[in-house]
C-alpha cells in the first residue's frame, strides 16, 4: 500500500501512481489531485484498456476542473497487471477477467483502492464513474459500498462474465444512477443493456441512449456525466 | 386570422391570444412573448390539456426566461375548439382527435399557426416542444415543416389514432431530437416507446428514460428540455 513515485503535474493537476495489495494481488492504480478537491470519484476503465487510457485521462481532467479528485485502477487482467494479457482485444475476455481476480478479486481491489486513498487523504463524498467493463466493475462497486454516492454507468447490461452478479446487484443499488448506453451496440445488445438499466433498483436513475456503436459514446454525454457527478456530489 | 384581444402579461412576458382558420377550422391560438426574443418555439400540449394548461405555460415562462418565444395551439378537439369533447379523461380519444380533424387537419392547423405568427413576428429559429399527444402532433410537424430546427418529443409510441403516420414520419425526421419516456408509463407501453425512438431518422437524436408513470416526468427533465433547445437553436 504504497505511492510508486510515478508522478507528474500538468495545468495544476498532480497525478500520483500508487500500488495497493488485495489478496495478494498487487493493485496498480493512480490518483488526479487538483490544487483544491473535497470531492473524489472513481473511474473505471473498458475492456482492453487501462487506468491511464485517454478518456479516463480526459474524465480525470474534466472532474479536477470542478474540484474533484479522481482515482483508477487497472481492471482484472489489464494494463499494468501482473501478467495482464489485455493490452489488445482479448481472445477470451472472461478467461482474463477470471483469471486476474473476476468478480469477487475486483471487489477487494477496489476497497482497498478506496481504503488507501482514503487513509492519505480523509473520507470526502465519492461517486464513481465506469463504461462498458466500467460497470463490470463500477455496479458491483457502487451496490456493496456504502461509500458510493453516485454512480456514472452505462454501455454494460446482463452480459458477460458477472452477467449475474450485475442482475443480483443492480436491484441492491440505491444511489443516484445515470446509465449510457449506446443504440447500435454492436458489443452489449440493445436489449442487455435496457435490462440491466431496468433492474436497478434506485430510485433516481435515468438513462440516456445515442446513435452509434459501442464505443461512440457523443463527447456531450462525457461532459454531461462530469456535470452530472458534480451535481449529486 | 387576428389576435383576439385576450392579452395578459406578467414577469414581463406578454400573452396574446389569437385565432386562425385551417379548412375552415376556426384554430384558438396563444402567443407568449418576452421583451427580448429573437427564436420562438411551438408547444404542443398533451391529451385532454389545452394550450394553457399550467405545463405548458410552465415551459413557456422558461423558454422566455431564455429569451425565446412561444406559441400553442388547442388539439384537435381540445381546449377552446368548436364542440371540445377533450376536457377531462376522454372516453374515446381516437373519435375525438379524428372528428377534430385527425393528423391532416392538425398539420394544417400548425402550419396556418406558425404561418400567422411569422407573419406578425417575422421568421426565427424555431424549434417545437411537445409530450404525449404532443408529440403526436409535434414529430409530424417536425417531419414536413423545415423550418423546425430542432424537436423536444416524448411520452408517445407507435401507439394511438396516428401511429401508422408517426412511424412513417419519424424516418424522415432530420433535425436534433431529444425523447423523454417514463419507464413505467402505464398510457403508452414501454416498448411502443422505443419503438418510435428507434424510428426517428435524426442523425443526433437522445433518449432520456425516467422511472415513473406518464406524467411523472421530473422537474429536473422539463428544466433540462428548456436548455436543449436554447442550446440547439
Amino acid at each position: 500500500m504504497s505511492w510508486n513515485n510515478q508522478n507528474t503535474c500538468a495545468n495544476g493537476v498532480s497525478e500520483r501512481g500508487f500500488e495497493v495489495q488485495a489478496n495478494g494481488r498487487k493493485v496498480p492504480g493512480v490518483y488526479w489531485l487538483p490544487e483544491h478537491a473535497d470531492r473524489l470519484v472513481l473511474l473505471g476503465h473498458g475492456g482492453t484498456a487501462h487506468k491511464k487510457v485517454e478518456y479516463i485521462a480526459d474524465v480525470a481532467r474534466q472532474l479536477a476542473a470542478k474540484g474533484i479528485a479522481s482515482m483508477a485502477i487497472d481492471g482484472p487482467g489489464h494494463g499494468d497487471r501482473a501478467g495482464a494479457a489485455a493490452k489488445s482485444e482479448p481472445v477470451d475476455f472472461a478467461k482474463i477477467w477470471n483469471e486476474g481476480g473476476g468478480h469477487n478479486g475486483m471487489l477487494a481491489d477496489w476497497r482497498a483502492a478506496l481504503d488507501f486513498i482514503e487513509t492519505e487523504a480523509g473520507p470526502r463524498p465519492t461517486g464513481i464513474w465506469g463504461l462498458s467493463m466500467g460497470t463490470m466493475m463500477g455496479l458491483p462497486v457502487a451496490a456493496t459500498d456504502s461509500r458510493i454516492k453516485v454512480a456514472l454507468l452505462g454501455l454494460m447490461g446482463d452480459w458477460g462474465p458477472n452477467s449475474a452478479q450485475l442482475l443480483t446487484l443492480a436491484p441492491q443499488l440505491t444511489c443516484p444512477v445515470r446509465f449510457l448506453m449506446q443504440w447500435d451496440d454492436e458489443i452489449v445488445p440493445r436489449t442487455h443493456c435496457l435490462n440491466l438499466f431496468d433492474a436497478i433498483g434506485s430510485k433516481h436513475k435515468t438513462l440516456h441512449a445515442n446513435p452509434g456503436k459501442h464505443q461512440a459514446v457523443p463527447a456531450f454525454e462525457i461532459a454531461g456525466s462530469v456535470d452530472y457527478l458534480d451535481k449529486h456530489l
